[in-house]
């Protein structure tokens, strides 16, 4: 009986379901579990991602995929099939050059560096975390070195999170990134602040839900295909194209926290539900690199889809003309005496600050900028962890013009580099950049322009769905774009969006 | 650094990791998942208990097991140590004896069966299930010859949810408690029937998930450790002793449906968060047989539990009188006109029916005691599953009184066949009883006495967790009844709690 199913397909849905699981834990974890029970959680998931690893790499799956390969005709419609298995094997090779040992010391360095982190970030003591960071820094260069790389070693690291990738072009985005955002910051900084008072009044939270999830479904996220619930660092986590739930988090007295948060993980969560369905449980859902279930062709193409809701959708003046009204009649009390113009201009406040995930559009690529140059340095070995607090400092007082407080609010800000995640920073600033030019294209198509307009946002999901979302991870995030553009990277039309907006903003 | 852990250890550690992963995985789909993801979750639960049947029946842990057994001491100390290791030995080799490619065929056709049994529910027509449960019994008998037996085949289906049972010993049980129960019943019948209509008035959800919590934590059940889901059908789940869940439904016109299945399943989950924490994630956590993540020596000490706190405390006389008060407060308008004597009979009411899940007290072993007769039967090879609603209808005349209309009132009720279950329906009817001697021995104790005269219930709890709870899976069911009560299984406490009820009831 199970003689008949294709042995890479019976591999490749064998890991997948286990990172499916591993999602299961992780979702829980963060929005059902009783917190007494994350000791015991983090030994479920190291197991699940051992077994994982253990399928990933194991004779099966390379059995399987040199036999088929042996055997797959030249004709067109195997095309498909073989990038499948080509793209597993070179995967496979990544993982397999990344010694186990390596991965153990990473994972258990993980658990602990992540606790005292975040000690270290309720003291505002960088001391604290410092040793755990040196060897995560330790680690993350062997690691960089196992993977192999042409010029700089950050290029390995990069690799895993957007494949193709270099720090160079990086370099030249940014380049052209900071000369084009400067001008437009200091525009913005000369003219008078809007009325940010308005934002920190009483906002029901039920209310602030409602609202939300009628905006996130006229988006085109399906809830009869997912849920929203509460956490407190908002994410998504997919696991079939069935099953896509996104998290919020609200308080009373920020609004903007809860609505464009929603709208944000909405995003990526459309785009999970838009992977052509045949990829479910496939190769083009599993990605072996970070041993993750997900459907999305990177980090970076992931975050353009949650960028391009939040900020080109969501932010857009067109966007508070049409929905304005049903916002102040979910909120008579505190947004009666409230003009649109009034509101929109809170919600595109510019103001530089020293918290990332609250900054506004246009200081928001210079945390990112400031986080790669360290990184990138710091795996060249060219600073140490210890001068950390210093250097961020003066990156800050550079990019932003802010003297940094405590390292609470500097250099200890951030979860990633205690999960051992270096090189993850630029699919930020890289969803930005693609968002932009994904927005930019798709509204060239009458049907998307006219549902703008209206407050019709399926026909540009549908574009989104035919260009991107589909393709899952059969194509590389250059490939998607160049598909749906005609273009590779290029932070033209982002600018664009942000230069109109200072205009508007006059 | 790994080799430092002991290898058995670590092998159930990783066993019961999976396991857990596989009990959210369950609960999930039960309780948050959207419905069109259960094709994909059913793939995910399939390859994780695959994955655990490797890591249970492996070499890692055999000769982990062989190896520590070799040098083991014999002082007392190490007693409880050369347990675990001789009770999973002992595991392994039972499902070393059921083919890998049996465990095969029984998982893929649960799937199926499963789907057919609630089609066949639905439609009322036993013909449609009739194949499906014909190669179910095939199987099962296949596992009964493989596990082996002494007496009968069905002793070895039991084996598996209550160890140290027999076909032999049920036998002379039910004998004692058709005595037993019989003239109870006919006394109960000669009564007047109490106004079932009380708890058929408007009961808002809200207030009944209130009520019912408030009560299911003075039992002992801590809501900081666990937490309550709706979902069709209530269970309880444990993953460590710090996350203990139960779920309930709830139907505003139908008030005991709610109240009592949330006392039951707190009862269960009072248990799980009563086992010794030290055995988390040990072997005295993991049921190897059933590939399940349990702290619960047995399904029958598990619903002994249960019911203790549903029937024995939730339906006493003596309970209502101190918390009648607080229900009607819950609910003024439906019960501000109805005294307490008039609620307690009707939560107590006597009917023979026709659905094992509504029974009442006095008729609920006779829907037990027929379905073992007709799975030993069926496993013997003495009846035909084609003959089974003839069999089931004259069953339910003798035990009942009541003539079957149709089979989804009868032979189709049950979900246990469809997944494979034979042989658990014994657990039910020993839970009662055991539930019964254990809270008459707790009695005893003056504080357990006086708190239950006072409604403080953590008495009782606490007497429960030190006699039976804390041991886990480190001793057998009948060790645990003996340790706590002194004596064997022995239906006389049940029989006299409810004889006085029918007393009062006069």
């Amino acid at each position: 009986m199970t003689s008949r199913i294709n042995l890479f397909d019976r591999e490749i849905g064998r890991l997948n379901d286990v990172l499916c699981a591993i999602n299961l834990l992780g979702w829980d974890a963060r929005t059902q579990m009783p917190a007494g029970a994350a000791r015991m959680r983090g030994a479920q998931v190291a197991t699940l991602t051992g077994l994982a690893r253990g399928i990933a790499t194991g004779r099966a799956i390379r059995d399987a995929i040199a036999m088929e390969l042996d055997g797959l005709d030249d004709r067109p419609e195997s095309a498909l099939r073989r990038r499948a298995l080509l793209d597993t094997q070179a995967a496979i090779r990544i993982a397999d050059r990344i010694p186990e040992s390596l991965v153990v010391e990473a994972a258990a360095l993980k658990t602990e560096a992540q606790q005292v982190w975040a000690e270290a970030r309720t003291k505002s003591d960088f001391a604290l975390f410092q040793p755990l960071l040196e060897r995560t820094v330790l680690i993350q260069r062997e690691i960089a070195a196992a993977i192999g790389y042409a010029a700089h070693p950050y290029d390995a690291l990069i690799q895993q999170y957007e494949p193709g990738m270099t720090l160079a072009e990086l370099q030249s985005l940014f380049a052209r990134l900071k000369a084009g955002l400067l001008p437009l910051i200091d525009t913005a900084l000369g003219r008078p602040q809007p009325r940010l008072d308005v934002l920190e009044r009483s906002y029901p939270v039920d209310a602030q839900k409602r609202f939300a999830l009628e905006i996130a479904q006229k988006f085109g996220y399906d809830l009869k295909r997912g849920r929203l619930d509460v956490t407190v660092h908002p994410f998504e986590v997919s696991f079939t194209r069935e099953d896509v739930r996104i998290t919020g988090r609200f308080r009373e007295n920020w609004l903007p926290g809860g609505l464009f948060a929603i709208w944000h993980e909405a995003g990526h969560g459309i785009y999970e539900q838009g992977v052509d369905p045949a990829f479910t449980r496939s190769a083009f859902a599993t990605d072996i690199i970070n041993l993750y279930a997900v459907g999305g062709a990177s980090f970076g193409m992931h975050e353009s889809q949650s960028r391009l809701f939040e900020n080109r959708v969501g932010r857009s003046h067109r966007f508070w003309e049409l929905h304005y009204g049903a916002l102040q009649t979910n909120f008579p009390a505190s947004l009666g005496d409230i003009d649109m113009e009034t509101f929109w201009r809170a919600v595109n406040v510019v103001r530089p600050s020293f918290i990332r995930v609250e900054a506004d559009e246009l200081t928001y690529d210079f945390h990112v900028i400031l986080r790669v140059e360290i990184e990138a340095a710091l795996i060249a070995g060219d600073i140490a962890v210890k001068d950390l607090p210093r250097i961020w400092a003066e990156k800050v007082k550079t990019y932003l013009g802010l003297t940094v407080p405590d390292d609470t609010q500097g250099v200890l800000q951030d979860v990633h580099w205690s999960a051992g995640m270096i090189g993850s920073f630029p699919t930020y600033t890289i969803g930005n950049v693609m968002g932009a030019q994904l927005f930019a294209t798709a509204r060239k198509a009458p049907e998307v322009a006219a549902g703008l307009q209206s407050g019709d946002y399926l026909p540009l999901t549908r574009w989104l769905n035919h260009h991107v979302h589909r393709h899952g991870r059969s194509k590389t995030p250059g490939e998607i774009l160049r598909f749906a553009t005609g273009s590779g990277l290029d932070p033209a039309p982002y600018l664009e969006d942000l230069s109109e907006k200072v205009a508007l903003l006059a």
